[in-house]
């Protein structure tokens, strides 16, 4: 049987949600415009309201599917992941707008396809944080954490403007959510592992969240992708890129995962997890990769790594730092992210001039350090806080 | 156990599918031909040509397995849905040829995107109507009914030339589902309880078909929009509407479901319903709707009113009417729907000049009346005649 | 219980799909470029990605879940289709290089939106040939069968420069399955007939992967058709082509399937493969095809052919020739594949000028009996092979 909060949890969530409902569309109505004559047909914007329609895919039908191989996650888990990503989604229009405020002038919030595309990928943030407290949190903890993250995450890409390091949500959303079920587990709370058990039934469902995801990440990374002038094509090359880089990184998921494996099986806790990591590490370097093979290289790398992860280091870390991953989003968003960050600092080392390069180089390190160590203060700082709340 | 029809009424289905199809032929020979001419990169063609395939999604998968929380609704249901939509689009392309002639010079029917797209929304007009039927009736009367409705519907959008109000298709379907089921009820049926009997197993499938709506109903909405030199950007500003309706309607949808159940559990059958309301009510609206606001407030209302109309009225109309609404469509379709033409008078007679808003406030008036008249009336007298024909 | 394989054969799968990998990245890091300087925005460079994406849909969403009607072919067979899907379009693009020389000046392969189309093409030719041997089969052998099955029919496309006969990749496909299957059984394998039991469960996700299918056909048939200057609209012409024939397909594959059953029921494993009858016919004789009424002819024909071919033909040939057809291949892609092909001929007789006609015939026939011979010798020569190499 499941082990059950406390009524008064429950019946708490739909009165929160009701209210920063209330609370979202009241600034909506004050600060929120669309974005007017802008034209369909012109310039590219039929296309970027293509990749927009993949990512709200990816977002709620991948996701949503994806935790589906936990015998606790079924219709309540992807009901619940929609009410999460919606709201998430409203309020990253609203940070987008207040935390950047250099991007709107006289204190109007322009609605248009690309801030629709920002919301949605600091939704993924949150959903990608959010994999790794399944099953030790109730609702109302979920729903503060990921407004949290979300600010977060917008707060912490300020100086970048969101635009070049977005996909650093990987990175940030898997940190945060390792922090905040660090400190949750050592507050005390049981570790209910039996929500962990997997359902062979329900693995159909997850194939199906896992491939959503899959098939559509060409479009979830070359979305913020522009064709500037002095670079044509970078965005058909981000979307080359990916799809050989998922391909290399669904092939070596699968023969890690039966190397590994006992009885020689396809383990498929493993399958949905490693296959991603190929398409997360290419986002990260996308735009320095400029030839198909190191694409491959880079899903190859990613995709062992993370699956030799999931086999050894998911334990050890349970063990010696009392620090337990759900989702297992260290190994398939946090790892392959910071090895796609090594991949774009020496491609480009490797390709500019010198002084270009060291300039790079410092920003660049900063980026990731600043990334983490919000993403690490703020998931430590959110634990407790939500506990707080709930009680 | 199955309540069973009689074999012959089984049987006959094959022969009546295929001896329509015969007929829809030997009609295609005589009076279609395809556009000629028309080049996809032009023109926002190809964006069309998305839109279109966003909404065969939506027919086929969406309402093809948002009823499989039933639990005698599975696999022949579904397959049966595609039998129905499939013959209801062919018979649709030949009703807006032979009903709206204004459009097709020479008595040829021409096929484009757009009679493509309009031939898809009115076989969604069908399948909303048998929302209320589903268990009571055979398949052989369901498909007649299916192509009745599809009739009725171009019949009651003359004067419109379908363009303008085709939206409407919810508060017609909707309204002669509920007559026929209505009929069928008095008619002395039973109704047979045992089919509206929920299926936990099959409910990730249910989530499935209503994710899939729900994702692609933007395009459904602004697949008919046009830009307009005197209005660029309407299309966009009614994809970024919808998208922010349903997202409030979502969360409306999911808050009052939890409120009114005794556990504060999710209930399966208010959300598959209640969260797809803002879409329609948005969709009535849409071409008077430019800020997100306002869009936001008709996904609540529209949410609002859906999820407490399924919990009060549904069982109200079953007792004090005799009429039982096996999907709730009154609640989910019409009652939306009105709603967003009401928002749609309002916001015309807010903006416009008095002698124009008059003059518009009657046409308006005289459009509903006419749908809800014709869709009355048509499913009033539809029910005993597909009876007729079963017996 | 499962019939189970030596475990020596299972891991042996992961060294085999590492090794091969590996070769694929060297390969593709001497002979791999990226297409420079194309830009989506221009040339409906957009739309053929938006057609991409659709066929990348097909075949991993569609394919993988088309056969889980199996009782045997759930997860595991999901997951392995990706995998080898993801194998074989790598392979594709080598092949397509080094077989087509003429195409890549310079001993440079480039990866461009057409390439990856051709090369998602030829991945979906070996899934088809599959089909024919689900479940008789080691993963080693498939995985081989792919990669042998890829290279024979780029190698039969040479002299057709793989452009206007690919859609012949469906009798390829199917005739190598089955010479495949064909093989393998009479060198003495028993057929375990275990494996072909359907399962009721899982026939929802059938219909699933049936309807993925169904509905992305339309791009799946017109991403290698182009517009010329000569012949504006023929890409508009083969999707409403494609869409009227699979409506009629659909309506044929039930009213069949509910006449030759005995109670009258939907037979769930007709109705997923007699639906896509269609699609293959029109798919081969598209471009001949320019009104809408002999577009749904062919899905009349192709329909009929194809269901009572499953009803009574299979059975036939497992007795008369001792070949075991687990998906019923022949019947779905080969029958419907030639009855295109002989309505392409037809059609270009019928409005091309006597001269021409002769020429176009002689050349038709070639390649229709090169490819079936080539399919027949290759699969014939495949099933020992494999064996081989698994022993």
């Amino acid at each position: 049987t499941a082990p059950g909060y406390a009524p008064s949890l429950r019946s708490r969530l739909p009165l929160v949600a009701f209210l920063l409902e209330t609370i979202f569309i009241l600034l909506f109505v004050f600060f929120v415009k669309i974005e007017q004559n802008v034209y369909i047909a012109s310039n590219g914007n039929a296309f970027l309201s293509t990749e927009f329609q993949d990512i709200h895919v990816m977002i709620f039908m991948g996701f949503g599917f994806l935790a589906t191989f936990l015998l606790r996650y079924g219709f309540s888990g992807s009901g619940f992941n929609v009410l999460l990503a919606a709201m998430a989604i409203q309020w990253a229009v609203l940070m987008n707008g207040f935390l950047l405020p250099q991007r709107h002038h006289k204190r109007e919030i322009h609605i248009s396809m690309k801030s629709m595309i920002e919301a949605e990928l600091c939704a993924a943030s949150a959903l990608v944080a959010m994999g790794a407290v399944h099953g030790k949190t109730n609702p109302v903890q979920l729903l503060l954490m990921a407004l949290v993250e979300v600010t977060g995450f917008v707060f912490s890409m300020v100086e970048t403007f969101l635009d070049k390091y977005i996909m650093l949500l990987h990175v940030f959303g898997a940190l945060f959510g390792v922090m905040v079920s660090w400190v949750l587990y050592r507050e005390g709370i049981e570790p209910v592992h039996e929500k962990e058990k997997t359902d062979r039934k329900t693995g159909l469902f997850a194939m199906f969240g896992t491939l959503f995801l899959w098939m559509f990440w060409p479009s979830f990374n070359s979305a913020m992708v522009r064709d500037h002038k002095w670079e044509r094509g970078l965005k058909l090359t981000v979307i080359y890129g990916t799809y050989l880089s998922l391909a290399v990184s669904v092939v070596m998921a699968m023969s890690v995962s039966m190397l590994t494996s006992a009885k020689g099986k396809m383990n498929m806790v493993h399958l949905q997890s490693s296959t991603l990591s190929g398409g997360v590490a290419i986002g990260v370097a996308m735009t320095a990769v400029h030839t198909p093979w190191i694409a491959m290289t880079i899903g190859f790398c990613a995709s062992l790594l993370s699956a030799l992860g999931f086999c050894y280091m998911k334990n050890h870390m349970l063990f010696a730092f009392e620090c337990h991953d759900t989702c297992s989003v260290l190994n398939v968003h946090a790892v392959p992210g910071i090895l796609g960050w090594f991949a774009l600092l020496f491609l480009r080392l490797a390709s500019d001039e010198s002084t270009i390069a060291v300039q790079f180089a410092v920003y660049h390190i900063c980026v990731l350090l600043i990334t983490a160590c919000m993403s690490l203060v703020m998931g430590t700082a959110t634990g407790p806080t939500t506990l707080i709340q709930s009680h």
